[in-house]
């Protein structure tokens, strides 16, 4: 087989774009996981490799054992990104939907990733706390979750977000459509 | 841009293979971190996306905290076994060097792992004892390095790996030669 054409099946050219990494960061309940979801969807349908990074799966597959210290939360965060890192330079765009509570942690994984794009998730705590989809909240303002932010642990929003998602007003779909444009305004999607 | 044009681009196709995984094991200074990377060498040449990871890195980037347990070090090769996972599906070539000592974790990943293929690096105690690049036999043995590989600590090797390496008398492009026919026969190149 000519080399072209092998590099053509395994996906490997020499003009292939580098992939990119979409962060969703923001309290438990913002709708982190629905919009990547849907960004997947709608990256998928336009012939894109994409994997979704959501927090709970990695805590099992990469961070089993860590706490909730704010060390342990930055080594996850940093774990994270180096799959990023990984699949990035292979063409791969990584979805990730972590609670990501610390501005430094989330600034380090920018660093070391060339196409990064942050989306604030964002939503009023008492808005959250009232509608409460899964319980949580209710469990951790009797004490019974610790270390949960945004009740006994903190959440450093980001100063300057590439977009901000207002989770209590937009749809999904809003959101998504928000993403998309700056995806396309830095060129990473056309 | 037409689907098929951005598609082309990116890297993807329906078309496009699956990665595959060349899992290196062995004791300390079988030639694992070598012959790895000279097959990444080769595939890189052949237009192959490829990642090597590597044991020591793996530790810094992903297992920082595990120990040399058991139990840790099982943790650990699920981890490696996670990205190689992540990277197959989206056609990268994941080669692993890492000492893997517990034949039950290599077969958990052989499971996860649409294609696995297992390299043991073999050679005698006696002769890493003897050549001991590093200096590491000898810390070992005097007892200044903890479970310590093949030392204080057991390494199961493969009752049928799919290639064997004597890295003994075989040169690391020898090596490399008999993984490669055996990736032909597999059909993962060509």
């Amino acid at each position: 087989m000519l080399r072209a054409e092998k590099q053509d099946e395994m996906g490997k050219h020499k003009g292939s774009r580098a992939g990119f990494t979409v962060w969703f960061t923001g309290l438990s309940g913002t709708g982190k996981t629905t919009s990547s979801r849907l960004l997947k969807e709608r990256l998928l349908a336009y012939g894109y490799r994409v994997e979704l990074l959501d927090g709970d799966i990695v805590r099992q597959r990469l961070s089993r054992g860590l706490t909730f210290s704010k060390e342990d939360r930055d080594e996850n965060i940093r774990r994270i990104g180096y799959v990023c890192e990984l699949l990035g330079r292979n063409g791969v765009v990584s979805l990730v939907a972590a609670i990501s509570p610390y501005r430094a942690a989330r600034e380090w994984v920018r660093m070391q990733i060339p196409h990064f794009v942050e989306v604030y998730m964002e939503c009023p705590l008492t808005v959250l706390i009232e509608k409460d989809v899964r319980g949580l909240y209710r469990r951790a303002l009797a004490g019974k979750i610790p270390n949960f932010t945004g009740i006994s642990d903190p959440y450093e929003p980001p100063l300057d977000p590439d977009v901000r998602i207002r989770s209590y007003q937009d749809t999904p779909t809003d959101g998504v459509d928000r993403i998309w444009e700056k995806l396309e305004k830095l060129r990473l999607v056309d």
